[in-house]
């Protein structure tokens, strides 16, 4: 067991369930939460994270800015550019390149200085048609390359222990950890109540009637998500 | 030789070099080149940089910012923390983690937008001992990376040709390149005339020396560094 790491906090259901995972089976462990600013439209995850992360005991919260706004090419950073509404390849047009690349290696920066080598993110299974970037085997070669540029070699350790499980896994993890969910971002819009509509909002409100649960957030349209 | 190309260009030596270089040997190919402004404080040198690539030739040029700042623990970017003068451990002081890593996943984000896949640095033998990130096997690692988290496959290569030349020699190619190197920004304090006496000033000025050579940089401390 790590004595300290670093957890990717978006603020979203999944790495604030595993910020309580990590809590509740490794409360010894000094846990750094990072968030990445990267200019989302949905900023107040970013005020979610924060508060998140004190709930839970964290030992330290940062922001970390990444203005992705100049790369261009994703409707999450650019505010010309429609988020899309649910349907099949919805994902793929919301990818930043690179995106949780640059993520894992700002919060391994974070780690060098910290001296904290154990990184954990919250990637699920639903991410791997679409998201490159969510799978183990890209894991493994960013761990890699994580190990050949740090200051000493084979220390980097980049955990992703949810990404075998699907969203509704983790909405029911979630609830046994008592996780607060109302306080989870998951609109893409960045409505507060949330959309409904977006494919984001559509796959959270799923993953709570699936498990029978009825969420706790408030949506502008269809009502609330019970089952 | 690839149609489209991206060249990470600091503004320094070596990458102006390599700028010089790559329009001389492949003149075809659409050259963009970036410049990451991570808040240094040599800030002349992104200015330089843009100019350098326009009276190139470069089909196009982009400043990414990037804020090291909130990682702290390198006084290249920390205004608190001093500039080691020139001593043989002074490269290791002015480390940022990851640094090298995050340039280039920048520029390969900005290449899939671009439909860029080759991206050309200029690390030099110079900086292996110090900095591990300047290393080949480091360079293979993290393409294999951006290989595995691009949109597409097998994609992207990383090119670092002047990774086994040392400075001396880079200058000597700059020379028969022509390239402006009064326009090129070494001083690690940031000073226009240059300071002379930083760990960068030392080894530029030992450069131009070996290579009975004039500097055509004007320095503050030490005159001319006429052979």
């Amino acid at each position: 067991m790590p004595e300290q790491a670093i957890l990717l906090l978006s603020g979203g259901m999944d790495s604030t369930t595993l910020l309580y995972q990590l809590r509740r089976t490794q409360p010894e462990t000094e846990l750094h939460t990072v968030s990445i600013d990267y200019g989302q439209r949905h900023r107040i995850e970013l005020d979610f994270a924060e508060q998140l992360s004190g709930q839970a005991g964290a030992a330290s919260h940062r922001v970390l800015p990444l203005d992705l706004t100049s790369i261009g090419g994703s409707p999450l950073t650019d505010p010309n550019l429609d988020v899309p509404a649910a349907k099949a390849d919805a994902q793929i047009d919301t990818v930043v390149p690179f995106r949780n690349m640059l993520f894992v290696t700002l919060a391994a920066a974070c780690g060098e200085t910290l001296g904290a080598h154990d990184i954990y993110l919250s990637p699920v299974r639903d991410d791997y048609a679409a998201y490159r970037d969510c799978r183990r085997e890209f894991y493994d070669s960013l761990q890699s390359c994580l190990r050949l540029g740090a200051s000493k070699d084979g220390e980097f350790r980049i955990h992703t222990p949810l990404i075998n499980h699907i969203k509704v896994e983790v909405v029911a993890m979630g609830l046994n950890l008592a996780v607060p969910f109302a306080q989870t971002h998951t609109c893409y819009e960045g409505w507060r109540p949330a959309c409904g509509v977006c494919d984001a909002c559509s796959e959270r409100r799923s993953a709570f009637a699936a498990n029978d649960s009825i969420d706790p957030l408030e949506y502008e349209t269809g009502g609330q998500s019970a089952p």
